[in-house]
């Protein structure tokens, strides 16, 4: 098939246009390298060292016998992106090309309204030249689990069926996120559904999980070929900043009371489900919804995971649990329905743990450039819309003994850095 | 009670500040009259021939003894509306400076984008303005009934106690917007709630129903003080428009079969409502939802009572149903709660007749400024993108014969103008 992959420089869009090269498909994409320039803006880099454009695409023909055919642009230009989709015709489009970090939204107001301007204008867009050049391509955008906030009943796969007042309705499930990037995700799944009804676009909406792991098979041990990986307080996700504190001697760093529940997937399970859904299109006029991850996990749980693989490896992890920057439930249930993707054959990576000594392995190779940037591990973003580094908290922390709240406070403000 | 009213220059906004102001309430408020371009972007006017800003100043003034505080400037510009809130320090800002129109949201890419910007942008610089500026002030903003759309269900106000698989929660009722320019709506309102839970601010966010009319008392019989009317395919809504095309001899065109339903408000009603949520703040970091309307009709039955109060002024009124240029359900259920605002003491205009008389008697003075821009009556933005003037439907408008349905289309398409 032909795939259009918005967004093809980042951390999905490079794994994913190789996995599905490997497999035959025919791959465009496009990119504005504005993931590389926030990651800078944070005081950090990519453990591993991603290389140029025009390298990557060369390596690519080396490996793969044909051209990604690639096009720098902005996703805020529509002529752009209609000469994208005029030119390549793409059966399937593939949007990650959006901003994607929660407390880089929180920054302050101009963060704020950038996030919400690039991330609507770019789908907007998308949806328009879709209808203008190419109507019967699949959209496949890429949304969050955190579009749905933790609500205290089961989270289904976008829609539920529900009886009020003794009548009964189809309707979207409420959604309620909890940064102004993930609302951002909420507007464009209304806008997105809307475009559906009224122009019989075709569409998936992924909500997915949290995504972890440094590589995929198809990066074949070229390190030419190899995804970036983030570890700083906006781009790096939990159990990738969990594996990057792990191999320097932080301590790995939950929020809060630690019990916040999140569904997870490795980055090869994110391209295997990308790829069947991809493979699978919905019917024209179809809008529906995929919620994408393996399987539930507090945060703790996840840092105990990490510190059991670190110390299997022979690194000495500690927990910590610092300071919640953000405003969320720190405990809460937690039950969201993922069966459409395995109804399509996706088969799950059960062993974490196996994941995770890859990982790890991975990463000790680039130990000094974590190193060099470690400054940018610790959170000073807060949802309260002040910046000011977070400390350790006093209780929770498993390997902690019982210091005072004060000391260790302080203490954990300077000591993290 | 010190009033902030953004978009003061509008039909609401203007009417509202001189409600406020003769009930002793301090007024300040901003316009970049962009709705008055919007509307000669459509080759239209207001019927109603409003005074320029400097002059309805002086009228103000004159009339109520002290300034309406008025400054010229964007919404989308950070920097105005903090400078606007950290000079005026409002108890309340009443939000009614978004572009409002459904068609010229559906015109093509350009207008959607802007129409989504606008709005946002605006929305989330007062919210931060607010944060920064004056935390306890009470946002009133201005969302309407349509966010909702028409579910198959009854609709509470904004919130709904559901069970699902035998759990419970509350939850915000899902939305199913019809326009870009109503999903903006719905986008201001995930943001607006998002605001409240992570800073405390506090927020009504009022579902209006299609409001009409051309006057309210406060405007007093001095022409200078009258407030904007529409008519045009954008910017006049339901009963304002069929009231101006009686008054040309102009058939009133209710779009398809007719059998849409909506909530209903005067205009001098829209004000009291509003009063009545400013003096009633909600608590700190409370976000509540108010469905503003009076009562439900079908578009249909709205144009048989502007018919018959028309006729009883010896007018000749026909009814004459158009195509749809939309995209929505024009039969269905439609039964959402309005209890909120009786509870705080709204006194609903229960005569529609006699407000429907008041308005034929003001709009016959400016017949002229109708018949001069007819053309802009004639409504040619659709839904699927295209721009290409709307028929007469063949069948089910009462005044018709039962002409063929090519003729009367073919006949309609030019007879229109």
């Amino acid at each position: 098939m032909r795939v259009f992959i918005a967004g093809v420089d980042g951390y999905l869009g490079w794994s994913l246009a190789l996995y599905l090269a490997a497999r035959g498909h025919e791959i465009s994409g496009c990119d504005l390298f504005l993931r590389r320039e926030w990651v800078a803006e944070m005081g950090s880099q990519s453990v591993t060292p991603i290389r140029r454009m025009t390298e990557r695409l060369e390596t690519f023909r080396d490996h793969f016998g044909t051209n990604l055919q690639f096009r720098k642009g902005d996703l805020r230009d529509y002529n752009f992106v209609l000469n994208c989709f005029r030119s390549f015709d793409p059966e399937a489009i593939v949007h990650l090309g959006e901003m994607p970090s929660a407390p880089y939204s929180m920054v302050d107001v101009n963060h704020a309204v950038f996030t919400q301007m690039n991330n609507l204008i770019g789908t907007l867009h998308i949806l328009y030249a879709m209808k203008e050049a190419c109507p019967d391509a699949h959209l496949v955008k890429l949304g969050t689990m955190g579009e749905y906030g933790t609500p205290n009943i089961d989270i289904p796969e976008g829609f539920f069926t529900i009886e009020y007042r003794e009548r009964k309705d189809t309707l979207p499930f409420p959604r309620q996120a909890g940064s102004w990037y993930h609302q951002t995700k909420v507007h464009d799944s209304h806008n997105i559904m809307f475009a559906c009804k009224i122009w019989g676009l075709r569409s998936t909406d992924i909500m997915q999980g949290v995504v972890f792991g440094t590589r995929i098979d198809e990066m074949k041990d070229d390190e030419r070929l190899v995804t970036r990986f983030d570890f700083d307080q906006c781009f790096g996700t939990a159990v990738n900043r969990y594996c990057a504190q792990a191999v320097i001697g932080h301590p790995l760093t939950p929020f809060g009371r630690g019990g916040q529940k999140r569904g997870f997937l490795p980055l090869r399970d994110s391209v295997q489900c990308l790829t069947l859904t991809i493979t699978n299109p919905p019917k024209p006029g179809e809008y529906r919804v995929f919620n994408q991850f393996e399987e539930i996990y507090s945060i703790t749980e996840l840092a105990q995971k990490v510190k059991k693989v670190g110390e299997e490896l022979g690194l000495k992890v500690n927990i910590r649990n610092l300071e919640n920057p953000r405003k969320e439930m720190e405990e809460h249930y937690y039950n969201p329905d993922h069966q459409h993707l395995p109804d399509l054959g996706y088969k799950p990576t059960h062993d974490m743990e196996q994941e995770l000594r890859i990982m790890l392995n991975d990463l000790m190779k680039y130990r000094s450039r974590i190193e060099v940037r470690k400054e940018a591990l610790n959170p000073d973003i807060r949802w309260d819309g002040t910046r000011k580094k977070v400390r350790f908290l006093s209780r929770g922390a498993e390997e902690q003994g019982s210091k005072g709240a004060e000391e260790q406070g302080s203490k954990g403000a300077e000591e993290q850095g």
